[in-house]
């Protein structure tokens, strides 16, 4: 990484946390430029506008995204398997990681306009495909019940991408427990423990 | 409903649509006054500030919440029934009624400060409260298998709310549809049909 590059993580990152904190609407480059320690024209040498920074923010969590979650996920053969693999990184990332760059791609999902927004929304669009393949996949070869994809994708995003709103690191649910019961509830269901489950690789 | 009231109403109503379509940051009184067909003086003689204008549409919300989901589903006795019948019912008022102001109370769930947020947020609580309960209830009744209430209740939260990001009534998927798929979804799991499922009334 060069020091322009250097530099230029640094300001996506801490405006992350400037945008999480304030909201994206109500923050000014001075917020940004005094949160990284620069003058406003120091900032914007790096950065041409508000729009860029937040498009480079949402960039830089989807390239987190992809190479912490969708990535090793997508190297399961067995789509049960992918599928909660998935789950589980995706639960890590929000809680473990806690990355800031994720919060605003969720909370500003209305933002973005034009070509920013349309390349963003490829690479979520994406996300929503893989899901929808593996659980199409998975009812193919009859390893779960027939359900709409789309349904089946949207409530596992919406179950696992919530958690950003409502999880506070304070120690009394850890990250990896709440990975394994929300994978628990939504693979194995509410079903009563003593009745059979559904068929397992 | 006196005059005043209903005038009132009508800003409320018409306030969530201009926060929801530009966001409540970047929203000025102004444009509330101009969607409602004020001038902003005549505005303020309804509504004291743009924080107040934030805080009556997620107190309206809530009132329309409470009223057409929680207190119906709540009079069922059996916990399942009930969680159930709340489901199908968030997710109809979701979609069907396509409530802005249900909206700002998600999207905004972070502006609100003070007495004001602190007054919407005992309201969210009782919400989760009365899931957790509901959680606790059908596992001592042994209808369900031992799970963290607390995840239970912010997953089912989390695959219903994160509707209102995603959802557009283009026909494709109907709202009635729509609900019973998250029911089964929720409720039934994805164990294959064939197989016996929990026990039921």
């Amino acid at each position: 990484m060069t020091r322009a590059e250097s530099t230029r993580r640094r300001i996506v990152v801490t405006a992350a946390r400037v945008f999480c904190e304030q909201g994206y609407a109500a923050s000014g480059m001075e917020d940004v430029a005094r949160a990284c320690g620069l003058t406003k024209a120091g900032l914007y040498h790096h950065i041409r506008s508000k729009e860029q920074l937040l498009f480079e923010i949402q960039s830089y969590g989807m390239d987190v995204f992809e190479e912490q979650v969708l990535r090793p996920a997508a190297e399961h053969a067995h789509p049960l398997r992918r599928l909660e693999d998935c789950l589980e990184r995706n639960v890590l990332l929000l809680t473990k990681r806690r990355s800031q760059e994720i919060a605003v791609i969720l909370h500003e999902h209305n933002t973005l306009k034009g070509d920013a927004r349309a390349r963003i929304n490829a690479r979520k669009k994406r996300y929503v495909r893989f899901l929808e393949q593996a659980f199409r996949e998975a009812m193919r070869r009859r390893l779960i019940r027939r359900v709409n994809p789309r349904v089946a994708a949207f409530s596992f995003l919406g179950m696992v991408l919530w958690i950003y709103k409502w999880f506070r690191s304070d120690g009394v649910l850890s990250p990896e427990r709440l990975a394994r019961e929300m994978r628990a509830l939504f693979f194995d269901g509410l079903a009563l423990e003593t009745q059979p489950r559904r068929a397992r690789p």
